[in-house]
């Protein structure tokens, strides 16, 4: 099996209170596919410019991913600059140059428009969409993630495309925005109502709330001494997610468990260190040692 | 087995969002002592005015907890009023009366003083160690909560303290202050440093977190669609936990973790209405129930 990720890929600029760093590896599909390629075989498209560096195709490559749909366009690549604050779990964007992001416009390969899964990584809703159209056939399982940004101003647009998915991953903040509900339960149900069986609210060093008519599920996160920095944590969260459920081949309610709980592990590892830096030195195995760390963590004996 | 709890008896004034309620019974070892109350016989060693209300005690005595531990100074009884944010976690102070609470000099009973498990409430580091010091042996099993005043103005009495203690319970905020740890997981373990075996640092809607020298153990909160008054929701946790384990008259680490579970539980039924208002409706009949459903909702199939 396969899965089909859209989404933005950037060269990132980020501080945080111990360090600094310049023109890493990012983007919401980026990090997704990364993730998802511990588990299967990944599909990304996406856009670049000719400035991307050819060492971090290999790298992606390296982890199952292929680039078939990436494509090169005139121009630079998306840029991102950001900067944490003390309290590392907030954060201010500085600068983004979208460049060819700006106004790309996705073409999904022959070969990928017939895969089960599809994840439309956070992007304009209409770009996520049009992506969906794409298919030849409705994928098995549709799932996206989306952000504040969409939710101010294109939530038209973004209420059309959720009723068409099946599984909606975005964070606490984004829930009760989209919703105006402050408890997350309610705001998760609210989301339902709007389409999607399944909602993910990531809650990022709190772990996440997973809200279905199948019934709730809480999986914490992975207690960190030390954070390096969080970008991409959720965008790998989601990849791991994905990839554990296209691996399978299910969507059924402990699939979803145990890939959810996957995600939690694959995201803890990407806060230990900037962009890809610790998902690199990483294996599966790394990865099914942290996961039983985590069944034992979360544990309530009956 | 029974359990001997020390701490505030208070009236409260309290105003939410959507309401506002005075005279209402609260209090440390109040909230502790009705929650432990469900799994135990429970022992409150307090002081209030002349002015407490009759009905009170008929209710704390229904719940299983004894009062002759409860003097009865000259004066009143000491008064809390608080107001609670638009977000519902964050709450200010509006008004302290100390009253007979601040010339408190707690007398155990004699019949208190050889109990096994005795939990020293929100207090002065220093009333909390004399009451220690007062049990005839040292009780199987000590635990304390403490507040961000204490780590300000009494960090020397809590070190101290510590030293006595198998298990500290505080808030998230507490933790980070009194390690100057910005990370739970190495705030916790440099507070296993001052003493403790145990450290369970409560993180209100997000659950709680576990660290001890036997493992991790996180447990969420339970998800409320309405939170009505958050207010004594830490100490009924602990309360939960302590009268649990006073039941099983054990300490080892599955019997610590039922225990942290039915005090996410107690907790939760806690926030849905104002002081005892919810607990008072409730047996350990729901209590058990919504005990299953977190053990559901936190289960991660192997």
């Amino acid at each position: 099996m396969s899965l089909v990720v859209v989404g933005s890929i950037g060269i990132d600029n980020i501080e945080t209170p111990t360090a600094k760093k310049e023109n890493l590896l990012g983007g919401s599909a980026v990090y997704f596919a990364y993730a998802a390629g511990f588990f299967t075989k990944v599909e990304m498209v996406g856009v670049v410019g000719k400035d991307f560096p050819a060492e971090y195709r290999v790298l992606m490559q390296k982890n199952n991913v292929d680039l078939a749909g990436l494509e090169v366009a005139d121009g630079q690549t998306f840029r991102w600059s950001g900067k944490y604050h003390e309290d590392i779990n907030n954060r201010d964007t500085l600068e983004v140059q979208l460049n060819v992001l700006g106004s790309f416009d996705p073409k999904v390969p022959e070969a990928y428009k017939n895969r089960d899964f599809l994840f439309l990584a956070n992007a304009v809703p209409a770009v996520q969409h049009n992506v969906l159209k794409q298919m030849k056939k409705r994928p098995k399982f549709v799932a996206m993630d989306t952000m504040n940004l969409w939710i101010e101003i294109a939530r038209k647009d973004l209420d059309a495309l959720l009723l068409e998915v099946d599984m909606l991953v975005l964070n606490d903040g984004e829930a009760r925005q989209y919703t105006d509900e402050r408890e997350l339960l309610k705001a998760g149900r609210a989301i339902l109502k709007k389409g999607p069986k399944i909602v993910i609210i990531k809650k990022g060093e709190h772990g996440a709330l997973v809200i279905s008519a199948e019934g709730n599920f809480s999986i914490p996160a992975y207690p960190l001494e030390v954070v390096a920095d969080p970008t991409g944590a959720g965008d790998t969260f989601a990849g791991a997610i994905m990839g554990y459920m296209t691996a399978a081949n299910a969507v059924d309610r402990n699939t979803l468990r145990r890939a959810v709980a996957y995600g939690s592990v694959v995201a803890s590892f990407t806060c230990e260190d900037f962009s890809l830096g610790k998902l690199e030195k990483i294996s599966r195995k790394e990865i099914d040692a942290r996961f039983k760390e985590l069944l034992d963590l979360a544990h309530i004996p009956a």
